[in-house]
């Protein structure tokens, strides 16, 4: 006699294998059977959010911080879409999400019935299915019982593996369906593997003799280097190699920041005075994990001779001119690694270059007086501590932030490529989480080690515009709800100033409401007297009063959520911005007259 | 010489042709220069929104009241994919929307650049285009200069003709783009017409005849009546005839309801006591503008004869069983009120039909105590005054207000087929925008007419739960920046009642944070001592106080924005609500069995 398990819990029984404990999503009438099966397994929990939007940000900021994809429960059409803009950023950026779809009974379905949430008589109901194509992996609809378990099962593996969204498309009859329990007993097959292990060898082989010949190399190690599971392995690199090592702005904080071999933010013409010189004249140059998109390559501005370039990436690696379709650079790199840390000196290691570490200039020594792009950047990152997980929003905190040095183990959360303004107010709540996760797995592992040291706990800071923030300003009240206790900068500086430097500093359209009271928002939102949630709101319109509030210690404990608003000139931008988008300009009407 | 206009301004011209004076949307990098054209196009003013969900409700809301469709702009990728799901509504329930979508340039497409937005090396950059084609009904990329004026001209002609969104993609290379000005002369050609004469003959003469003979006639006109701008021409076919009158829940408001031909809300089963009787025992139903959705027909619960039945559509007229394809019911309903106007008694008008007015039951006579669903929605119907606008979010107020009797010229916005919850909160902006738009047309005839009397100002009342309203509540803001002052009432019955209602009355997948101070929320977002712009705000946890504030002169004035919070108990739902679910529940097995 096999043991059976409704069709609902073995989904989510294997969400739960792969480490996850907290489900996103909003309840919709196509929904409510199977989060009735949600509620059986004791391992999840779930998370409602305010809508379907900020909950795909949430999944894919937890995602970043969890190294597995989120998991967002949304209901037929109307929630399903509204989630795109979300899930295609956790497309294209490799955040992956597993995105479970509640739909209409397969009958209903079949007699095409006119049901609210469809859009007009005898309409196929798998219509939005069609939709979201472009923006996964892979997908499917439970519609046969018979291949139910291995549909989830291959889709689950394919979102995790390739770090890409994925669907689970589910007709609400078939959530209580019997399933055979024994499946669950052979867990998922998640892990990254080459099937050409010739080409492997070759790629591995290859790059170590370049390594061994090389006389000034780097590591260039950028963002899909995290997503795809690679940081650790990058930092193992860099201490066995003792190479110079370089993030872009989507990787910043992949390498440990405060190591003397570490020279900064690679961006092209974009970036600190040496920096690009000194990686440019590197003879080899270790590029891992690379998105070649215009603000992470400061506008196509990147100047690494192919003769020169070793690219590993997640979907084809290249050795100069030899291209390896189809080779993942993570098992790859595990094996560099392990051959490197056997026996360093068969490399050459450690290498005789002289290159001088390139340091980070200092933008302004301000004390007092107005609070400018140049100052509040590199200041932030003074106030941040080891394990902190910090957040910047598409803008000019994005582009602001790139400018400050992070402590050993800092993690960075921002959308440069996919750039979705108000992503990061809800991205907060999944950071939040996955935060919370781990801290409780490291206080078991702790416990049952008898050792009596609280670890470090995260820290997580939020820094969004005054713009971004209208987006999606209700997570804050999920914040508070689950009682969250982040760090959120608000930078008010009259609307949107990434579009003010872009085109029109002083048209309309780039207004926003200057009407908000920030200094209101934790109250209205659940932290203040009377629901025993206890919330801190800050002005700062001068350098004295935010150092005021950046040297206060309950401040920088972050022991309940706090808001510091920060007041920046409308017209004032970071100069990486600026220069962005000069470069940008050029070398597009460049490539257009190319074109022409 | 022929004098030209840039690309961009012959757009809005054309929009502004349409009667059109407010757009909304957010601005991004791709379409800065697109907003630039539209700035210099004085017929016309930007309503920038807090994001494009929000923007296309707004739009959506606007459409509705103005009879034009309403105009979102969004940028590239970002921006559209947020927007899908308010135009797949506007799609559904035939609101309306010219959508355009500033992209990239024509060369940087061609070249496939991989700028911010996209989502991998190489992209067709046009894959989100096809990504809407399911919510559109014809689109445009302007692409090609020889082609551009009378693209845009087709699109917004199908748009407006449809009633259903089109897309216009503006690569931001050809927003300068000189077009023959000329061509402006000529007005669009927005006017509904049968290119098949002769069968609308046959529909219009069968109809007249149907009419002649029949003793025991009505009318049921629904929610495509006044979406294709058919509201007065069946208030005067109503009044021509003398024919008792319906609504279904979708139509409310449609038919003068203080009429004494007036017999209430057809829903099939869940209709008032005598309402469905009355209306199937008619010997000939005209029903215009149908939509029969299972939310608009009691769950598909109607039961009127196909022999009884005149169906007048958008798509297409039946007459018994005789079925005519793509026969719009504007152009016929138009001439057979003209026919009818002409010669009454031709028609046998008025008939002899002997039956009693449906008379509306009171649900509840209370004057004190705990707020309760049957109390609560007739009160609001008492509280409404001629020419107001009220949306009712999808949920217990949609349902509940279904019970209320309307003023003669009352306009309900709501949303029972889409079924987006947070809709309201966006379309009241646009439906603010149209009413005030309206406002000042009449004005300005009145003021040439040199009357001094001032034409009676719409009031709009927004009534929404407190689960939706944290949905999409940044946009009340809105409200407040650009100076308006609606009533809202904000059902505060802790979480998702409608969820609650179908499935899972106590699970926690139905909650929401129940910390927000509603009391705060204007003052949040502006409306308070130190902005100059005055709001009122009230709770309500019992009958003796709502009837306080609804009694009060200067809350029923709406001179400022206000808010009314309303108690109501947690499991307590609108009859309706409960009927419904229960009809569907029962036909929705009988349409699997006879599946199965």
């Amino acid at each position: 006699m096999t043991s059976t398990i409704s069709m609902g819990q073995y989904l989510f029984k294997r969400v739960a294998e792969l480490g996850i404990e907290h489900i996103f999503g909003v309840p919709g009438d196509f929904n409510l059977t199977l989060l009735d099966e949600l509620f059986k397994v004791h391992e999840l929990d779930w998370l409602g959010v305010c809508n379907e939007l900020n909950g795909a940000y949430a999944a894919d900021g937890y995602a970043r911080i969890k190294g597995v994809p989120g998991v967002l429960v949304t209901t037929y059409a109307v929630g399903e879409l509204s989630a795109m803009n979300g899930v295609a950023g956790a497309y294209a950026e490799h955040a992956g999400m597993i995105h479970v779809v509640g739909m209409p009974g397969r009958a209903v379905q079949e007699a095409r019935l006119m049901l609210h949430h469809t859009m007009e008589p005898g309409m196929d109901q798998t219509v939005y299915v069609g939709m979201a194509e472009p923006i996964r992996k892979t997908h499917t609809i439970l519609t046969d019982e018979k291949t139910m378990a291995q549909e989830i099962d291959r889709v689950i593996e394919a979102g995790v593996k390739s770090k890409l969204p994925v669907y689970i498309y589910v007709p609400m009859d078939v959530v209580g369906i019997p399933l055979d329990a024994s499946r669950l007993e052979k867990p998922l097959n998640t892990k990254v593997v080459n099937s050409n292990s010739q080409m492997e060898d070759e790629v591995v082989q290859s790059t170590l003799e370049l390594i061994r010949k090389s006389s000034k190399p780097s590591i260039l190690a950028d963002v899909l280097t995290i997503r795809h599971g690679g940081r650790e392995l990058a930092r193992r690199l860099a201490n066995a190699t003792q190479f110079p090592t370089y993030s872009t702005p989507l990787s910043k904080g992949v390498f440990d920041e405060t190591d003397s071999k570490y020279n900064g933010v690679y961006n092209g013409e974009v970036s600190f005075p040496g920096c690009a010189d000194s990686l440019e004249s590197s003879d080899l140059v270790l590029n891992v994990g690379f998105l070649l998109s215009d603000s992470n390559t400061g506008g196509f501005t990147r100047k690494i001779p192919n003769g020169n370039l070793v690219l590993l990436g997640h979907d084809y690696c290249q050795i100069h001119d030899k291209k390896f379709d189809g080779i993942h650079f993570l098992p790859v790199l595990k094996r560099i690694v392990e051959e490197i840390e056997k026996d360093l000196k068969q490399y050459g290691l450690p290498k005789s270059d002289t290159r001088a570490k390139v340091e980070t200039p200092v933008l302004s020594t301000s004390t007092s007086g107005p609070i400018t792009q140049s100052y509040i950047w590199q200041r932030i990152g003074r106030f941040l501590l080891p394990n902190d997980i910090i957040l910047t929003e598409s803008g000019t905190a994005q582009f602001g932030l790139t400018d400050a040095v992070f402590p050993a183990s800092t993690q960075l959360i921002t959308q440069t490529f996919w750039s979705s303004i108000g992503y990061t107010v809800g991205a907060c709540l999944g950071a939040l989480v996955a935060s919370k996760e781990a801290q409780k797995q490291k206080q078991k592992r702790s416990s049952s080690s008898t050792s009596t040291s609280d670890s470090p706990s995260s820290r997580v800071i939020l820094i969004v515009g005054d713009g971004s923030l209208q987006m999606t300003v209700q997570e804050i009240g999920s914040y508070i709800r689950f009682n969250f206790t982040p760090i959120i900068f608000v930078i008010n500086n009259d609307g949107y100033a990434i579009e003010r430097a872009i085109h029109g500093p002083g048209m309309g359209y780039n207004d926003i409401s200057m009407l908000w009271d920030h200094q209101a928002m934790l109250g209205f939102l659940g932290a203040r007297e009377g629901t025993g949630i206890k919330g801190r709101s800050f002005a700062c319109r001068d350098v004295e009063e935010l150092e005021r509030v950046l040297g206060e210690e309950e401040f920088a404990g972050a022991g309940c959520i706090q808001m510091c608003e920060i007041f920046i000139a409308k017209l004032d931008y970071p100069w990486r911005l600026s220069a962005q988008i000069a470069v940008s300009r050029q070398k597009m009407a460049q490539a257009m007259a190319l074109q022409a």
